[in-house]
């Protein structure tokens, strides 16, 4: 098979890159290691930035956002029972909207067949071929048979854990930044009405909680955990009576319990790959870049990134400028790095870290007195929730 | 000798203090360890924030920082070769006065014998007394006698070395924070005009600088250097050629060379000792708490604990009310910790951490990115610098 443009990944930046090049008239194919089932179904992330939406929007893919997406005007910090609002939208203009990855994902892929998408699904043994020259291509199996799509451009949108960025790697003089921290974040998702209207990013003296929504009755917790604890150390009664005790005191509604819909334990770590082009492969989304969740800054830098890779390939083919494509690696960067220094902040903001000795605790308490105290403070805070400019 | 507030140490702080007691008709006398002509020749900081210049301006005692103080209005951050402006005016409507720590404690020597305030130079073996019970009182010899100040309220504005800080530790249950840094300041003070009408704060390879003055006639400069350099490694050439490799490529003028009036090395620390009051002892200023110098906190913070203890001593032989004397600690904590936190973000941001690894380097790099292009967070940096409000 041949294409213009071979896209390794399903997530959201394999396939909003996918709509936005077919909207261009530009043919591309999307190859996915899972099935469709797996990913419709893994729970992501779910604030976006209007960099997010505002692609969306443009799709015209965005029957779901505008029925269920929930305008958030602003959120909230909280310093052990001290809670003060961010007014996001009072200091910025802008707003975010949650809904969630997984609704994100399944409207990209319903979306697709009209519009002449091709998603393969269960590709096996994924592999890249030729980077470095004109004719670049991806093999894979498929029900049992070695395939090969041959294409102009490879854009790598697999995640942090797919074969576009090792690809990178293996070829040598890459440049990659790493940040772990040590702690993890132990999530649970359940049908129940949230304990506040809007997100509450809690610190206390047992770490951080994260007070989150999907939807008006579906709710996002987290708390911060060890890097050494286990899901099964966490029943789910005991989850609940640890985050009843975070937000009842400072939420508006208290905390509902209900069944989870999903466990789990993530860990947290900033990552870089700097180079996100070699050749005719472009990394975006994950593949080139991790931020702790603290502040959603993951899926919306994975659409900035799928903006900027868009309008360069679109220009490719449309004006014969290669401009684009060459600036995409630095224009990506320069966003990144921001964000990936405000998720850096945030997490550092609100959590306990157990190395940080007294002086290091005062000066977060400092910090965020400050915060509280400073709208010139607030408003950084905003701008860099609500995302910075394209 | 019987006083109402005796005021142990002759710097800014306890000479400000003196005047500010003595202005409403409270009796005080100011002990000092050293000769006068050593307390006047002491080379420190130079930029007042207005909460500073208002003390000077209320006390009158402010004919040489009105003839000679040169009113800033902005400073500029370089990284690299990239130089960018804080318009600190614009964005605060405050600015900022360079005018010598050295120059505000002659104006304030010169000013003590009109206005009734007493000093005692070379006050030895200075020692405080029963600071828990209703008569403390301050012992020295002079002149090879013993004498005895008894007093309501001691004030301790000795310094980081004094004695007063030591009674209150020597007491127990004191709360102190501290962090040292692993580098030193190498300064040099000369006469000869800056290379910059305003200061340069950089941060280059080689890295920290301080572009400073002191008057239009009158340089100061820094540079950051590890805590094991010895300043017989700076023979004044070597620091001229250091300064000139880093300030001439983006200064208007360029490094001008001169005779060194001065050269010394100095330690960063971040440091409070939390317990400012026990019984009738009060801590001030750098007895109290120190900053690292990036920001020129350390004298303007002196200048608000003042602020608050003048007030609170005021209160209490005016009003005979002992609330604002019960509330200085917290009222200068509060303050002190955003200082503190200021003084260290901007160190952390202009200086090159040895300890730090390659994702600390890209993170201090997408700082100042983020500085450069967002006016909301050059806002942030103006208003600390100029001094948040009393």
């Amino acid at each position: 098979m041949r294409t213009q443009v071979a896209i390794i990944g399903s997530g959201p930046s394999g396939l909003l890159l996918g709509h936005l090049l077919r909207a261009s008239g530009i043919h591309c194919v999307v190859v996915e290691r899972q099935t469709r089932s797996y990913v419709e179904s893994r729970i992501r992330a779910g604030v976006l930035e209007t960099v997010t939406t505002d692609l969306l929007h443009r799709l015209g893919i965005d029957a779901g956002l505008n029925a269920n997406g929930l305008l958030e005007e602003g959120f909230a910090l909280a310093d052990g029972d001290r809670l003060f609002r961010i007014e996001i939208t009072r200091l910025t203009g802008k707003h975010v909207t949650v809904y969630g990855q997984t609704e994100v994902t399944r409207d990209l892929i319903a979306a697709a067949p009209e519009r002449g998408l091709e998603i393969v699904w269960e590709a096996g043994d994924l592999a890249i071929h030729d980077i470095d020259g004109d004719r670049p291509s991806v093999t894979f199996t498929k029900d049992g048979a070695e395939q090969r799509i041959e294409a102009d451009f490879i854009a790598g949108c697999d995640g942090f854990h797919g074969p576009s960025r090792k690809a990178i790697a293996a070829a040598g003089g890459a440049a990659e930044f790493e940040r772990e921290y040590p702690f993890g974040w132990l999530g649970i998702l359940a049908d129940v009405p949230p304990c506040h209207d809007e997100l509450i990013y809690a610190n206390g003296p047992r770490g951080f909680a994260l007070a989150s929504m999907r939807s008006p009755t579906r709710s996002r917790y987290y708390i911060q955990v060890p890097l050494t604890e286990k899901l099964e150390e966490w029943p789910e009664d005991r989850l609940w009576d640890e985050l009843a005790a975070r937000f009842d005191p400072i939420s508006q509604h208290g905390v509902t319990r209900g069944p989870a819909l999903e466990m789990s334990i993530a860990p947290l770590r900033s990552y870089v790959f700097e180079t996100m082009r070699r050749g005719r492969l472009f990394l975006a989304g994950d593949a080139a870049h991790i931020v702790p969740p603290t502040g959603a800054k993951g899926l919306n830098l994975a659409a900035s990134d799928v903006a900027y890779l868009s309008d360069a390939l679109i220009a490719h083919y449309r004006d014969g400028s290669d401009a684009a494509l060459d600036a995409y690696q630095a224009r990506a960067l320069a966003r990144i790095w921001k964000a990936e220094r405000f998720s850096w902040y945030l997490t550092k903001l609100m959590h306990r870290f157990p190395d940080d000795g007294t002086f290091e605790h005062r000066m977060q308490s400092a910090e965020l007195d400050y915060v509280a105290s400073s709208p010139a403070m607030q408003k950084v805070i905003a701008e860099n929730y609500v995302g910075l400019p394209l």
